[in-house]
């Protein structure tokens, strides 16, 4: 067996010629100092969906979780779903990050779980299911939109859990205390894969808009 | 409050204008027919270590799991750790990739945090804590190796991290069963932060060679 | 008091100098010969969506109906709400129309007063209120869809409006029939009166999408 | 089939590159802010006859009723023909208009349809009949001047049409009250679609006078 696929073989030589040649000094740096990244980002797992590539982002730029469905568990201490907690308090604790936020996405095959009706498990232990009933409530209540279109209940899941995970994030204390402080800011965001677009919640009234497009007349342009 | 940092809106404009623009085609039929990557890849949160960059991936390449060191913890239906869980699930069952690589890297600081020694915890519930117990055993042997110098069990223990993992996906039932029936591989990688250099793991013996200078005699080249 | 006002009388005499000197021809033609609109257009009140405008539509493309939230009714030969009806069987068996389509848009009054819980009635008759009672039973269940912002439940039902009423213009007689034959064709579209962007409907999945921006990959381009 | 038709998704484009470009502040203003039309317009569908273009209107600026024949029925709570009502009392007494305009034009088909004699219904149900049967007797009167020819008889009831429906405007409660009190004016239009003119009702004998041509001496100019 070869020590690693050839495609993948293939693309780090890329890297190797391209980016890292041109950003070398920049890794040096970064391995000798440490990462000191601004921003945590709470991304899917998708294949379409890499937060680094949305965001053209350098290395050092992003301390980045990669879960099913960019989910954030409610803050407990002593429960199930300790990776993400302990991603997000390594991050906002250990690195001090100003600001987190979480990327959904168009398509989200967990999301798309979610919504199904008497689907098979996955497998026996269901881990799937047990990690998607993160969002029940919400699920429960969008299925039974059956005026709204498969497509239109996706969407509006993907972004219901946004806000979702928005507001579990708030339940950890230090998250609470540092935003509270003005030391913190938290974010929503949802990537269209088909356009490439980019859609970000109002903190306010928690509909998506897209920056780029849709602007209150005192934004001017 | 701005909708997002404007250094992300930013380096979206240039995705949109570069990336996006380029390969329009592809995200358009990745998001009408489904994504199908090949390789499954755990990866750390860390931020200078990310996979799409380090393997100059496409869209729909590599479906991405990304925790504090990369870790995997074992096959346990009623047990804590389930997001890693449930994404190995998603992406071996669900979406049937052929491919699984454990992408670990040097400097990390999940590692650095299992190997300190009288450390306060993060936080009180110290999620950090109990999630970096997945490898307290090899840790603890580890540490107590005092003829090698802390870089030297930094990165001891970061390849060890590694195996374990490797060993830990082996215990989900669908993945050996996969495995043995040669419809799924799993490799090890390590990712050098300051030179940049890819490191493999062999198969066979779990050593880390670097498949761009260290070749068996046989393999030619 | 004058014979109208004053920005009226000035529009016209823009209008004379500008777009009739430019089209006089085809003005006459259609006096004379009569009009022979291809397209039934059925929009909303709402100031800001003309579709003339949004359409850049000459004289004699468009015939258009006009009401509150751009509903049509079912077809009931004995019932109320006889305007709209009467208007469609004008262009489809009148005119010979080959086109219907059913724009809706954002923000849209009268979806505001449908959704809106225990307002007063605009008048004691709240004719209004009748009318939108039209499409009381999807508004019901929208209402209750919590999780989603107001900004939400308003575009939802906006484009289930659209989708009711172009079911509505099937139980016609004379609508599905020439629909059958392949004469006549129906479309739904909905408007962002910020953006200016137009949004279409899906005919097998009831999905709006924007033609300027997100084609399957067949389309090409 | 397509989204929309060729011609209309062309007409958009150039909505959007031209008047929506030059406008767009306009739009987003009113996009955030809503609508505050100063003037109901109730016109009819003939798509040779559209308010905006013939008053050269801006978004926002008149709120439009079309229906066949651009009539108002009296005030009945219950009675049919609830959609031009519904619209009526939204302007009026939702959005507060101060100016109501009935604009009628030559050669109405509806009003053509009212004059003939011993026609088939378009269809069984005929909406257009019983639509057109709130000017049946005035149209019965003006069936009777066999000495006028069919186009002074046409442009007759066109003109009778229009003070018919000024008048049955004058029913609604909340038309007349705010009327009384100075707060809303009413009139009447009559557009000529071959010369493009304007003639506008004078207000205390109901006579269709051409504002640009023909005003009293007392006007000057």
């Amino acid at each position: 067996m070869p020590l690693l696929p050839e495609h993948l073989l293939a693309g780090h030589d890329t890297f190797m010629a391209g980016r890292y040649a041109q950003e070398q000094s920049r890794y040096r740096s970064l391995a000798h100092e440490g990462q000191a990244p601004e921003t945590l980002m709470i991304a899917c797992c998708d294949s379409r969906a890499a937060p680094e590539t949305i965001f053209d982002a350098a290395p050092g730029e992003l301390f980045v979780i990669r879960n099913v469905a960019n989910l954030v568990p409610p803050y407990q201490p002593d429960s199930d779903f300790h990776g993400t907690s302990a991603a997000i308090e390594f991050a906002v604790v250990g690195l001090g990050v100003r600001n987190i936020v979480i990327l959904g996405h168009g398509r989200c095959g967990g999301i798309k779980a979610a919504l199904a009706k008497d689907d098979e498990p996955l497998s026996e232990a269901d881990f799937i299911g047990r990690w998607m009933s993160l969002v029940d409530e919400p699920a429960h209540g969008v299925k039974t939109m059956e005026h709204m279109t498969a497509g239109e209940r996706q969407t509006a899941l993907e972004r219901i859990s946004i806000r979702y995970s928005v507001a579990n994030l708030r339940t950890f204390p230090y998250v609470a205390e540092r935003e509270g402080r003005g030391e913190l800011s938290i974010y929503g965001a949802w990537f269209d894969i088909s356009t490439g677009e980019l859609w970000a919640m109002d903190g306010e009234t928690g509909d998506f808009r897209r920056p780029a497009v849709d602007r209150p007349p005192s934004a001017g342009g």
